[in-house]
């Protein structure tokens, strides 16, 4: 995602391009920052506008926040989309892989937003119960391509595994990247899956 | 836990039995409603006190809160503590009943708890993580009883059951309770945790 930060000069832009250019710059800023971290004054001074014409845009912080958490969620089914051309298993190796790398770049903004900060706000966690509902129901659709069984016990058993992938990735980022190499838990949480989708 | 709320009319207590006889209103209510809708109002009245005085024994709304989420915390760890009579297999799933039944029982408060109410506060963030902790340390001590590795892999697939556990439980409390038996939902956690730990 290219963003216009290097413009030196304010440019005339559509209201939808405007928002569109402030979100990208803070869905940016986020990779290294906590949520709480995301100063509208310097999002605004890097897109090259006041304060004051970002509240133009966004009807407050708040509102700016939910616009950036919800570019970040719709950013990371994106990049774990699955590539419909792998088999099955492949797919979703190289899904879980994107995941880890995704928030491994995204450190910062993304154990913010997993650990609380966007929890606060009911509309933030609308956000993220969708988003792992929309990750389940895509790993449902591709046990269904490996044959397995699609009962609510495999499903539920799909969202536990999302609920694992999540937390052992949190831990692992929040201080074990030392211990445990990238393959390893890529491995861990692979096999995970295969032992307990069958389980159902 | 027995509440005094029989009690006619107001009665001398310590201010530390105040605060607790307060505390456990509070918990009780908590098992049919969400934190949110705890009354300051109901707790005084149902303490034969006034909505004042409670407030001279909590600085705020939110510090009852708090202490009330803590109370939760502490109770969710008695409850599903592993009974040291039995064989270490045993001690784990009749932790894992426990635990189910514990926030069947508490569904309301269980589900407001893990939803978010108490995680817009970093305090009572600081409360889950460390219960999760806990809950996580007693199941890898109970795996070192069961002659299983203790590596950082080991105890990364232990955090990840923990959440496989909670989601699983969260989605069927929410909404599959029909589908799913409490014997299924006890068998799907319970086999996920044979398969995912020897995974390290």
């Amino acid at each position: 995602m290219s963003v216009t930060r290097a413009t030196p000069k304010r440019r005339r832009m559509s209201p939808a391009d405007r928002r569109e250019q402030l979100i990208a710059i803070g869905l940016e800023m986020l990779a290294r920052r906590t949520l709480d971290e995301l100063s509208v004054e310097e999002i605004a001074a890097a897109g090259g506008i006041s304060r004051g014409l970002l509240f133009h845009y966004f009807d407050s912080k708040t509102d700016f926040h939910r616009a950036v958490v919800a570019a970040a969620a719709a950013q990371l089914i994106e990049v774990t989309e699955p590539d419909p051309s792998l088999p099955p298993a492949e797919q979703l190796t190289t899904s879980v892989a994107a995941f880890v790398d995704h928030i491994t770049a995204n450190r910062a903004g993304y154990l913010s937003l997993v650990r609380g900060a966007a929890s606060g706000d009911a509309e933030m966690r609308e956000v993220f119960d969708r988003t792992r509902a929309r990750l389940a129901q895509r790993v449902v659709d591709n046990a269904a391509a490996l044959g397995l069984a699609l009962d609510v016990s495999t499903q539920l058993a799909v969202r536990g595994w999302i609920a694992f992938v999540e937390e052992v990735s949190v831990v692992w980022l929040s201080g074990h990247r030392d211990d445990v190499s990238r393959e390893d838990l890529l491995g861990l949480v692979g096999d995970a899956f295969l032992r307990l989708i069958p389980l159902a």
